[in-house]
């Protein structure tokens, strides 16, 4: 039995974020915040969007980390709170996203959000309105129901989820991911392959997401190369936007695995990106997963053109090292005790939706396997 | 630019009718109207249904002709309107699904549906919660907002279309196909094949569509025939549910093209299935759309595993042959004249739809070459 519910309402286009202000009004909307990336502080473009909405966003949050902390999302509310805030504009990468969704709900309430992130009580069920705009290809936290927060005093990053987070509107806008710079075009790229195959093999897999999955991996292979060697290139980045709503739409219901569960010790404790950090293991657990269920991951990698698994696995290696991400972990000279940490903090919920069992041994070898 | 949107929740899984009862409790639905296909009814299963779900659903309909007409909706309208319905649960393949959809718009209004039928009136955009239990695989209709009615004062067969129509919720139980005659298997399945690659090429495509059209296409050609050739094929009829509903997603927001167009008078005149009607005619159009928009449909048809889109042109055909289906109007010995009033019967606004402009020469040529 599965199920499968998506109550965003996509908008995608080069340049509709000039629609903003028309969505705004069609949905009656007032008092608005929007919550931004600093880079697009910094470039004056959230002048020009406040401008564009002059009357209807009175203010700006911008105090985000990448990998947004728990600290953020309170302060985020708290703004919220103190200004009657009505609706949010979420404008940026997935730490900008994520913060105002999770501040969406909780400004709800008079909680900090450390009550609900990695306790298991369940976030509550409303929240304000939300329009995100993304500005990387990416997390696809545009469509999802999940907010993936790092609380430093617990060393803990991990996702929460509830249907309250998903935003009301997706404007997905191709032209505002230009501005990435390589790094970032190749670790959120990365990102949406993970998303695709790990909602594909996650034991919550269903048809729907199965559908998406492999469209979206068939777009990251033929695009994100284009997009890391030619920034400007207009189809590459289309098509990658495109690929990182898809894939968002592939892992929301299916959740995601192995390679996510490992990238929170490996974004927390060793600062890699969350894409890089994710795409690091992605090889590994397929060669550990494709005999899984009938082998239904080699049927998957010779749909998108690969001879087999195995060969989906090499040319997923390949890809990371044509775009510049990590493919080992040997600059940093990890230790047994550091490689045991590691282990330990991957031990995520997440990885029990990994259709293979990942024991502390096969975490242990994948480890060893990367040092 | 493009939009997506699906409000639709599906619950899908074998035995889940059986959720019929829990699923309306969850939702506190009250006084309910069980639209019903005549099969079912006659069957003894509409009873079973109704005694699960006593004290919710206290009054049937299933007045409905396959090709459900204008009158149809009228009268199920009325019933909504005499008993105070509060929620619709329909029961049977397109036809039910399709009649109960309108009538759940119209019945809050004192119109006939003849008002919005092929009139270009926009049908109201408000409707009474309606679950949809689809007994064949199939239409799709369990998760568009399209009904498709028939009005034999006029003699027009049309699809409406509005956001009103969508059920709240699909409810799909592969094992209520399982009583398909073969007939009904084969033709609803080339419909499901001509929902998704009319979806893929039609002018309003969309990346999300698309990912969905190439899935369910492969579905249909791996699994077809396997239902045809034994009912009870588990696998397969789950399979062709799958598929059902993806087909559905994928031609939902950009509708149908020539295939269905033409389908309406070979229904309307020949009383030729739907599928069959829509089948007879997919491999011409797949011919004719081939080197459409770069030959994106070479690509589609690589994908889904043929040589190119000639190739699979062919292979629709043979599936036909193997499933029963015509593949030509010998059998009605039409003359010239018949074939001019199926021309002009054809000229339906889904035809501008397609990506290759059919003009009445395109259309005559491609009845001439059926008869
Ligand atoms: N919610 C979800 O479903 C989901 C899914 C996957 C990951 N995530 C989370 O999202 C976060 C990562 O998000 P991300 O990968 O989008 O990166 P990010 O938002 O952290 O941004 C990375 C860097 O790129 C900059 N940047 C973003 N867009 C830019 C642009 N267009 N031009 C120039 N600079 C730009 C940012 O300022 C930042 O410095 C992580 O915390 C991760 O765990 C969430
Ligand atoms: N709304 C949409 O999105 C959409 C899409 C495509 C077609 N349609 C429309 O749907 C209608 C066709 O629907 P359909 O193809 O599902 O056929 P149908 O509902 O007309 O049913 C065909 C025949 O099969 C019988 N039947 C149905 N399910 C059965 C089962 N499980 N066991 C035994 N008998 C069963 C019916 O009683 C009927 O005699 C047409 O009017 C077509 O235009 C609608
Ligand atoms: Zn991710
Ligand atoms: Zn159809």
């Amino acid at each position: 039995m599965w199920s499968y519910e998506e109550p965003v309402k996509i908008i995608f286009g080069n340049g509709v974020i000039k629609k903003l202000n028309e969505v705004i009004k069609e949905n009656k909307y007032k008092n608005g915040l929007l919550v931004s990336d600093k880079y697009f502080l910094e470039s004056g473009f959230v002048g020009e969007v406040l401008l564009d909405n002059m009357g209807c966003i009175k203010n700006t949050f911008y105090d985000i980390e990448p990998n947004p902390t728990v600290k953020n999302v309170d302060s985020c509310a708290k703004l919220i709170r103190e200004n009657n805030i009505e609706f949010i504009v979420a404008l940026g990468g997935g730490s900008a996203l994520d913060c105002a969704k999770a501040a969406s709900v909780v400004a709800l309430t008079n909680d900090s959000i450390t009550k609900y992130h990695g306790t298991g009580l369940q976030i509550p069920d409303k929240g304000l309105p939300l329009i995100a705009i993304p500005t990387t290809s990416g997390t696809g936290s545009e469509v999802t129901s999940v907010s993936v927060l790092t609380d430093h005093d617990l060393g803990r990053k991990a996702p929460i989820a509830s249907k309250s987070m998903y935003p009301k509107i997706a404007l997905v806008d191709p032209e505002l991911t230009y501005s990435m710079p390589k790094n970032v075009t190749a670790s959120t790229g990365i990102d949406v392959l993970c998303h695709a195959l790990e909602g594909f093999w996650s034991k919550n897999h269903q048809p729907i997401s199965d559908a998406l999955a492999l469209y979206a991996s068939l777009l990251v292979f033929k695009y994100l190369e284009r997009a890391f060697k030619n920034a400007y290139d207009k189809e590459a980045r289309e098509k990658l936007s495109e690929a990182s709503i898809i894939a968002g739409l592939a892992f929301n219901l299916p959740k995601t695995t192995a390679s996510h569960a490992c990238s929170f010790p490996l974004t927390n404790i060793y600062h890699i990106p969350h894409g890089e950090a994710c795409g690091l293991t992605l090889d590994y657990f397929v060669r550990l997963n494709k005999d899984a269920e009938k082998s239904r991951l080699e049927d998957f990698a010779r749909r998108i053109g690969f001879r087999d698994a195995s060969h989906l696995a090499d040319e997923i290696r390949e890809l990371k090292k044509r775009v510049g991400l990590l493919v080992d972990l040997k600059h940093l000279s990890l230790s047994e005790e550091d490689i045991e940490d590691l282990v330990n903090e991957s031990k995520h919920p997440n990885l029990l939706n990994n259709p293979v069992e990942v024991t502390d041994d096969v975490l242990l070898k994948m480890y060893r396997s990367l040092t």
